[in-house]
């Protein structure tokens, strides 16, 4: 994992324009803020281009559509495509909602995000793989995850990011399994939200290398989660949200190195 | 009260579809997640069928319409009482707005939800008794509130939960009155709203008796804030939100019994 | 600084109507709450008049701009200025993109804020003096700020509220300085739309003294904050939040004329 990246987002405060459902955006804003990014939301396509131009990464995330704000991220995707800025998708739902699905399709023609992070049933809709998939929740099914990430980013030419009880990051190629994290992410809605939002500062410091940025976004905010749940008497989802973005804004390099459980391969 | 609900779900993780306002969808996603829920939300009437398939039960807050969001509405109703899905409804600043009195008055149209949520200034409007309501806030009134609610009951053949300092419940002939609660309710704003979303999973486990269970998740959600304030050193609203969201994950059915103070009559 | 404008706002709870942003909508309305007001948030032009005419004040935030939403802050204002309720006005990112430049333009035909409450790089927008903003950061430039907050203040004849590390209130003519605060308010994403949104809770007190209601706002929002951030072992941004709501709530106007260091000038 590249150790620098944290450090630099932190003197570098780059720009990320996201495009958040509206239940979490909230809390895409504060957790991007405490890493050191900063954070801007739009939903005039008239600014699209202005905002992508300022812009050092882009992040969509597609959980609560409308009409409006799905024309908003066909505007705001294309000034990506064509700024070459990286851009990290968030499918919410699309292993469930066939509706959903017309509109990644729709956003897929537009260009190939840089990260894709879903949890397992939202990834096996990329891969074609057939999975029971719970609302926003994974569900769950046969295939390995590790396989099932790789075949999705085999599938798109991109980096996968599934999040779950252990982390898959690869390139098709490159796979990074990231065992750290803790229960309490699945106790708060928002977290797989923040996770992109996170992914969008990383890519931004490297956007030449989607892969190492998600894996290092992924192990920050899973150690970083795992530190926050350790340090408390019994498990409490609502006080583990304001905790984690302390937690993110004091940790340092050195905390996450040790506390990192990777495993790679390729 | 129903002491076994909360238990199951927890064990079943009900997916409740929520159309709610943009100021507290955020706690309502959470509240639900934490009581054992799965919460989903959605603006796209194009999903609104799929959604409600797969939904246990659906609630619907009025709290920030726009003409779209009135169109998702009426899309989302009709597609649950053809399924026949438990509806919850929370007619914010239905008292004091004429403009969502006809919004409320084209809903009911769809179909009688089985359970309605609201403080007295609410509540009254579908009595149809004279109470100033305050904006938001309940405003104050002469009626005795257990006949406000059981008036609401029965012109609308439904479930009222009317809350203030005191909760009533009825279904126009049970009543239960819930002495539970802390002033922090009102210090905080979301805490109805939250309540409603409480309904929903709770009604999800008893689409049956819908009396039954908004006396199981006022009397959850009461007992469970008054554990919380009297767990503070002093009356904190903006702590009182995430130790809520805590004290909701880890309370039991034994706590709530012993504490709860319910007056039952018929 | 007015004392007693705190302690009159917690006895008359005021109706303040806000268009707030949708990343921080929740925010607004839970400082307005804990502050003593009572927040309506509302979307549908049908509702504008009756909202303001039951409100004391208006505030609206341009963070999230989408055409209806301008459309429904045009009906509002119109409304707010006709019936002579206090405006509040958040030019978010105003310094950085031409889009919002002719919003804000627009709404400006409408009539003149009582309240405009920005960052160094938003209000010299309005002074027409170049300055480099960042997104929706203050980014830096060579004025002086209470220079700028004068010329702005002179320009629009308006109240200019400017914030940063040191705040600056000013009519144009009367200027004070509030060196209160703390770091973590830019650590925290919402910190400058709740001012604005306590803005609004003061001026619904003061309506005649927008000058006097922005400095008692300022002074009470930046001490609290720094009563906060004083009382932590290390700065921690997402217990700022929830520990912000609770000391607005307790802090006493004894404590904030205790700690208020103000440089008045004229």
């Amino acid at each position: 994992m590249n150790q620098t990246l944290l450090n630099q987002l932190r003197h570098t405060n780059p720009i990320v324009a996201n495009i958040s459902n509206h239940v979490t955006v909230d809390q895409v804003a504060n957790v991007q803020n405490v890493i050191g990014a900063s954070p801007i939301m739009s939903s005039a396509p008239e600014e699209a281009a202005d905002i992508v131009a300022i812009a050092q990464a882009i992040t969509v995330n597609i959980g609560t559509l409308a009409q409006p704000q799905i024309d908003q991220m066909v505007t705001l995707l294309q000034a990506a495509y064509q700024m070459h800025k990286p851009v990290v998708l968030d499918p919410v739902a699309v292993g469930s909602l066939t509706y959903r699905q017309g509109v990644i399709d729709q956003l897929l023609t537009l260009g190939t995000p840089d990260i894709i992070r879903g949890n397992a049933g939202e990834i096996a809709y990329f891969a074609g793989i057939d999975w029971q998939a719970n609302g926003i929740d994974a569900g769950s099914g046969q295939a390995d995850i590790v396989d099932l990430a790789q075949q999705a980013a085999r599938k798109l030419n991109t980096t996968i990011l599934l999040t779950g009880p252990t982390d898959v990051v690869t390139d098709g190629t490159r796979v990074t399994q990231i065992f750290n994290g803790t229960p309490l992410f699945q106790t708060h809605v928002g977290s797989g939200d923040m996770l992109t939002g996170v992914c969008g500062a990383f890519v931004g410091m490297l956007p030449d290398d989607p892969y190492q940025a998600a894996v290092a976004a992924a192990t920050t905010f899973a150690v970083t989660g795992q530190l926050v749940a350790e340090a408390m008497p019994q498990p409490l989802p609502g006080s583990f949200y304001p905790q984690l973005l302390d937690r993110l804004f004091t940790v340092t390099t050195e905390e996450i190195s040790q506390k990192a459980q990777l495993k790679e391969s390729n």
